[in-house]
């Protein structure tokens, strides 16, 4: 009966892609389910994944919003 | 002081309906807060009740998405 | 498939009791289940409910923990 | 490597705004990182804040939704 | 910069143990972070993992603690 | 009525404490709500704040315990 919560930032994250796409939300919960029957014997028909989008604005690190994160770095790196 | 958390997902429940209803929503809040107050004698006045509406893309169970999840289980049933 | 998050503080809430007690509890995740069975016509056997209980030194509430809150209170009315 | 959640109902706060300004959340997300590490010694870097904004309709306290809440409350007092 | 929360119960799950023991902790957030790599290219240095135990008798399901709803299963299946 | 979650690792943070001390935790439910009040202007009386520690095995970054992400950092250091 696990719940498994995913946060992630509301992006695309692969080439092509300008938001997590349907695929990749099936890919998390079919290897978020997996994860928990392979590790704890979890019967993958009890066990619930959230996926949650956090818009970029509500995601800080590093004392920053996540764009002025990556604009920072970047400049440090550059 | 509780803070009771519900997690739906973001479609209608009830006939007549395509989404948690402004009325649904005010009966949830309202019975959560009582049940609290009825078991643990917990004054209403300080229970917050926080209602989040994940889409169905978003919410996995049995290793599948709830339109996949629920498609198979229809599949399997007629 | 509702998840149905209860978080309380770490304390006995009713005559006689020091804890939550195991009865409370019952009645706590019966109530919940029912709640939303009730209102948006989910399945009992699919809602999931998670009891979290905090240590008053763990929760705040008008900037204080709970219990210097409490006991300020208490001055304050007295 | 805290995790700061920060839940806050999606309206204006200050006068002029009628959202959560980005320019908050920039100060949220900063404040929040400085508070962990003036009091616990947690570097900025490691600091993860999430913030998620509720609508008035999924908050609930004394029973009711935010905004019946303040239209009794303010009915009481007039 | 995902943060993924594991909630299970607290409980042995493999043959020879009485707890969640910390191979498979290991293997949880191994496994987690390795997932959000493969599907969203999220580096695994910045992703998070919180696991969380939540007592049998905090976990309901069915209407029922854990402990009632597996003797009730049982009872139905024998 | 903001409620403010933070999670971190079970374990002394500052010289001389081998835990998270009640005088850290006020400081932190002080802070936390003053910070609401000061960038939203939210009553610090209705703010909650929930502190959440996390055993050291249950946390996980960069693939790994936080016990081992430490050992395997400072041998890359020295």
């Amino acid at each position: 009966m696990p719940i498994v919560t995913i946060q992630v930032t509301r992006e695309g994250n692969t080439p092509g892609t300008n938001a997590v796409t349907a695929e990749e939300k099936r890919q998390l919960i079919k290897g978020a389910s997996q994860l928990l029957l392979d590790v704890l014997n979890k019967p993958v028909d009890t066990t619930f994944v959230v996926i949650q989008e956090v818009d970029l604005d509500n995601w800080g690190v590093g004392g920053l919003t996540v764009p002025e994160y990556r604009r920072q770095k970047q400049a440090k790196e550059s």
